[in-house]
C-alpha cells in the first residue's frame, strides 16, 4: 500500500497550528496543506459561501490522493463537515469535535468558555458539541475578531493583544469559567496572554492539539498509520500570495515553509460539481 | 435622458465612506453600491486575484446601467483602473489619484506620509501618483493591517487604536511628514486618533472626500449631473451576509442602510468573460 498523505485545509495560515501539532504527533506521516488565501478569512462569511469554498478545497485535496481530510478551519468545520463526509469516501476530521471533547473531559464545574471568530461563534457549533456530551454544561461563547489580525501581524504577545483580550474575556472571567476553548486555529499564538488573563487554574483547550490526537487514534484504528521511521514530507498549496504565506505562516508552523505552490480551486471545483451532477452554485 | 445612477464598488464596507462623501457632495445623484463581502478583504491578496474580482464587480455594476464607475477600494484602484477603463465605455474614477492630487496641493515641505493596507502599500500606487505630480516629493508609506479590523469592530477611537497608531506612525512622525494620506477607505473612522498623534499642523487627506470632489467635477464637465432637487436613491448589493453589512456598515455610511440585496458575481462575470472572448481565469 502506497504511503498516501493526509490532507489539511484552512482558509489561510491558521490551520498551520493544526499541521504543526499533527507533525509532532505523527512524524512519519506525509501531509498536503491547502490555504485558501485568495478568499481568507472565512470567519466573517455566511454558511452557504463557506460551504461552497470548503467543498472546493476538499475536492482539491482529494485529487491529490489524500487518505484523510482534516478541516483545520473552525468556521469551515462548523458548517461543512456533514456535507464533506457525505461527498468524499474517506475519513473527515474537523477541529470542533476534538476541542469540545477535550473541554468536557477537563471541566470540573461545567462552566466552559469558547472564543472564536464571528462565524464560528454565530454557528454555535461548539455549544452544541459540548452540550451533546454534557447536557448540563454552561457554555459561554464570545467572538474575538481582532485576535486573527493580531496573530497575523506577529502581535500575539504585544500589549495590544492583552488589552483586547481583557475586553473580550471579561464576561467569561466574570462567569468563572474553569475551561477555555481556543476555538480558532490562530489563537494558539495568543496562549501566554490568554493564560495570564484567565489565571493558572483555568485550563486552555488548544483545538490544534486535540485534533492531532483524534487523527492519531483514527489512523491507528484504521491500521493505516505509516510504520516506518522516515520523516514524512509536507507540501503546501495556497490560492494566492505564496510569499506572504511563507512569511506570515512561519510562526504558526514553527518552521520554514519550504515547498509552497499555487493552486487554482475554480477548475477543480468545476470538475467536481459536474461529476457529482450538481453544483453548490 | 434617464436619471442613471453612479456605481461604486469596494471589497466590503470601507467604500461606504466614499459613498457618504459623494452623497453629501452630489445629493441629487442616485447610487448603486456593491460590497464584495464574500471575498473581503482585497488588501492581503495578490494583484491578479484583485484584478479578477474587480472586473467581476465592475461588470455587475455596468449591468445595472450605471453612468460612472467608482472604485472605492484602494487595493482594487491600485491594480485594476487601467483594465477597467479599457473594458468599459464609461468614466472610471479610483480613490488613489484624487488623494494623491490633494496631498500634492497641501504639502509644503514635500514630505508626505501614506498609510494603507499591505496590498496598497506594496503596490506603491500612491508613491507613483504623488511623484508623477511632484517628482521631488519624499513619500513614506507604511502598512497598518490592524486599522481595518479595528474600524470594523467599532474601535476606531478605542485606546487600542491609539497604541497601534502610535506604533505604525512612529517612522512617519520621525520623518516629519507635513501631510498624511489615509490610503484606505476604512481609515476615516480613525481620524481623531490619527490627527491627535501626528499633531494639528499635519494635514490629513481623506481620499473619500477627495474622490467625491473629482466625481463632481467629472459630472459637471460631462454635463450629466442631475439638475433636479429631488434627493437621489441608494441601493446596496453585497455578495454575502447582508445583515452584517447593515450592522457594521452603519458608522461608515453615517446612516441606516435600508435596501441591501444579495448579488451573485460568478454569473455576471461568466457572461462578461464569454462576451469579451477572454477570461481573467
Amino acid at each position: 500500500m502506497p504511503h498516501r498523505p493526509i490532507g489539511i485545509f484552512d482558509s489561510g495560515i491558521g490551520g498551520l497550528t493544526v499541521l504543526s501539532a499533527a507533525r509532532r504527533r505523527l512524524p512519519a506521516e506525509s501531509f498536503v496543506y491547502l490555504g485558501d488565501t485568495a478568499r481568507v478569512p472565512y470567519g466573517t462569511k455566511g454558511p452557504e459561501t463557506v460551504l461552497r469554498y470548503a467543498v472546493q478545497a476538499a475536492s482539491f485535496l482529494v485529487e491529490q490522493g489524500v487518505k484523510m481530510l482534516v478541516v483545520a478551519c473552525n468556521t469551515a468545520a462548523s458548517v461543512a463537515l456533514p456535507e464533506l463526509a457525505r461527498r468524499f469516501r474517506l475519513p473527515v476530521v474537523g477541529v470542533i469535535e476534538p476541542g469540545a471533547d477535550q473541554a468536557c473531559r477537563l471541566t470540573r464545574s461545567g462552566t466552559v468558555g469558547v472564543i472564536g471568530t464571528e462565524g464560528t461563534v454565530a454557528s454555535r457549533a461548539y455549544d452544541r458539541a459540548i452540550l451533546r456530551r454534557r447536557p448540563r454544561a454552561r457554555v459561554l461563547s464570545v467572538p474575538c475578531p481582532l485576535f486573527v489580525p493580531l496573530a497575523e501581524e506577529g502581535w500575539g504577545e504585544h500589549p495590544v493583544a492583552e488589552i483586547c483580550a481583557r475586553e473580550y474575556l471579561a464576561p467569561l472571567i466574570e462567569a468563572k469559567i474553569d475551561t477555555l476553548v481556543l476555538g480558532c486555529t490562530h489563537y494558539p499564538l495568543l496562549k501566554p496572554v490568554l493564560q495570564r488573563l484567565v489565571g493558572p487554574e483555568v485550563r486552555l483547550v488548544d483545538s490544534a492539539e486535540a485534533t492531532a490526537e483524534v487523527m492519531a487514534s483514527m489512523l491507528a484504528a484504521d491500521d493505516a498509520e505509516f510504520a516506518g521511521d522516515r520523516r514524512g514530507d509536507v507540501v503546501f498549496h495556497v490560492t494566492d500570495l505564496p510569499e506572504r504565506f511563507r512569511r506570515v505562516g512561519r510562526p504558526f508552523f514553527g518552521a520554514e515553509l519550504d515547498q509552497v505552490e499555487t493552486a487554482d480551486l475554480a477548475t477543480v471545483a468545476g470538475r467536481y460539481s459536474a461529476r457529482a451532477g450538481r453544483g453548490l452554485r
